[in-house]
């Protein structure tokens, strides 16, 4: 399913190809968590450039159900996007949501985030969750351990995520339909060495590395991205899981990554900080009530080539839900211009150059930010650190 | 400024000139509160096939402020909308936000709905507070009686309206902008007849009807509608304020109305509530969680065009943003298509028929709606009357 066209050192372009369509790689994948990529419809998201998107099988097993979803021709007909889509398998959200109730060795026990009532994920429901959904790629049922876990919870983390595999695969049997494994083993060389091992060896169309986006810091994801790729097969896609800013998107396609999903060009998008060659503009600053021209002059998308930034200062000052709208379309459309740049680079084999004029430009978001957003992770992560035990 | 291309019985067909181009009546004008129709962006409204906008000169004095507004070009470059502007003078704002904190001979002060701020409006600075706004049309500051009101208030509702039509007209000096003279009266229609008398002996380019928009139930709204057209020069536009339900749109323009702005299908579009041929489809309802196919066959709107009525629930329940754009785009499109056709049947004199045919298949909403729809205005409204007293 996938084309290795080139590389340039560990960078690579290639092409994943699918039953709704191929998708050029390096790719990052927008994320319709219910059905929606949030303020976009399907078109919106096909004219800003994205050939994938990902959907989340938790929310939209919750809501509107799966039955409802598979009654409507699965996501691609509900959502009405007739290109590739990847689905999680909704662990992640059982964990992350601080809904999770218990893990045993059959799967995680969860509560709805929206009405309380308990809900269980186990290997194989989630991949009948994921048929019926209709994907073209979907994700084994995995164990996420949290930022800063100890040896022990790494190797329940490794050895459930390792038995899940294999029963996922068991379970899987829908044509036209990719199940990727996923390896686990958090900071820890030789638990992502056992992992990958294993998981490798069942012989999966496809490799996530997970666990990265859980409150680690940029150079320990880096760290662990570069020493787990060379676990996997060369033949392969990678996909790494949760990833997203334009920096880690860059200094991840150097360690040799396809794929990537993350919602923090659309959340923060939401939140008023726009995504810039020289890192954020927050538009909701003062400063910005007056400011004539586009958010970057260099960017062609529909917001750029529209609107002021006073026009979006002000919309975001007084609430409108226009606001939400225009921004997220910047920020997607720099992301996925971003990739296509990469991409071009690799396949002309001045990937090298590009990442370092990347980053002569780009100044990272401040350290505070970055501490806040940290430290919500790992309260939030407390609880399921206890559960693993 | 105003071509009466046709009539047919007392609904009219006809041609507004402004400086950014034709207004074909009658017309309904989306309203940009804050400078943009709530979740959409000029282009958008365009695409829908409006040819004129209206938007709040209280808000946006408030926010931005005229002086940026002004900077970027006036209304037209901030919000990037090429085609005609009326603009309200932002006193009915003043009073329907319960923010009124008084009114004098000389005009109305009142508390910023946003930081507690004080302004005033007089007749003067509303003036020029439009001219900078720079609409096509603008209208004077005038005083809005609420429902219900007593004669000694409608007394002086319409001798402080005549006396501040007199100071804007004085005021008003920006060429290419037309400015309206309001009627006010209340249900009375001894006082309509007086203020008509005063208003259209001073000459504007068109008249508004105002004060039916606030709590009269609909069929005095016809009323007055009924007994104050006649009292208009045939020659001008005639713009009822604040009105634009689909039956209220079809039986005013059978009164001889040209021109109408109203939030209500924008607004009930972001509650869910779905304009159709029959009346409301609340698509929050659970048995549309699993309806198949578009909110109304015949509409060749986006949202029809490209999503289910499922799809929409779905969004709706779990309040994804784009909820509010589909609908809002649905919502506008049905009325600006309803407009259109109105318009069509008065050239081609079958207007009668067309309404007969409107109505055939339209259930009104539930009276319980509307008895809260009009608590909350008779509650809002108490304060008002106070100071009218």
């Amino acid at each position: 399913m996938f084309t290795l066209k080139c590389t340039d050192g560990l960078a690579r372009a290639g092409i994943l190809h699918t039953e709704h369509g191929d998708v050029p790689t390096p790719a990052f994948m927008p994320v319709a968590t219910q059905g929606s990529v949030k303020t976009l419809d399907s078109t919106d998201v096909s004219d800003l450039g994205a050939s994938i998107v990902l959907s989340n099988t938790y929310h939209m097993y919750l809501r509107p159900g799966v039955e409802i979803v598979e009654k409507f021709g699965g996501l691609h007909g509900f959502m009405g996007w007739d290109a590739p889509i990847l689905t999680d398998s909704g662990g992640f959200q059982g964990f992350s949501l601080e809904h999770l109730r218990d893990v045993t060795d059959d799967g995680l026990i969860f509560k709805s985030h929206f009405d309380g009532t308990l809900h269980d994920f186990s290997p194989e429901n989630v991949i009948d969750h994921q048929e019926r959904l209709g994907a073209d790629i979907i994700m084994v049922l995995d164990i996420c351990p949290p930022a800063g876990s100890a040896d022990i919870q790494l190797d329940k983390a490794v050895e459930l995520t390792s038995k899940w595999a294999v029963r996922s695969l068991n379970a899987h049997s829908r044509s036209g339909q990719e199940l990727f494994g996923i390896v686990q083993g958090g900071l820890s060389k030789a638990h992502r060495e056992k992992s990958a091992d294993f998981i490798t060896s069942l012989g999966f169309p496809g490799y996530a590395i997970g666990g990265v986006s859980v409150g680690e810091s940029k150079s320990n994801t880096y760290d662990v991205v570069e020493f787990t790729v060379p676990m996997l097969p060369e033949g392969s896609p990678r996909y790494l899981m949760g990833v997203g800013s334009p920096e880690d998107l860059v200094e991840s396609v150097a360690l040799g990554i396809d794929m990537f999903d993350c919602v923090l060009p659309t959340r923060i998008a939401r939140n008023g900080s726009l995504l810039v060659n020289s890192g954020r503009m927050n538009v909701d600053k003062s400063k910005y009530s007056n400011f004539e021209g586009p958010i970057e002059t260099d960017c062609n998308c529909y917001t750029c080539t529209n609107h002021s930034v006073a026009y979006l200062h002000h919309l975001f000052r007084t609430k409108e839900l226009l606001a939400y709208r225009l921004a997220t379309i910047h920020n997607l459309s720099y992301v996925l211009r971003l990739m296509k740049d990469i991409r071009e680079s690799v396949l002309s084999g001045t990937f090298e150059q590009y990442r370092a004029k990347f980053h002569s430009r780009f100044i990272p978001p401040d350290e505070e930010t970055r501490r806040i957003q940290k430290r919500k992770w790992l309260i939030s992560r407390k609880r399921i650190r206890e559960q693993l035990k």
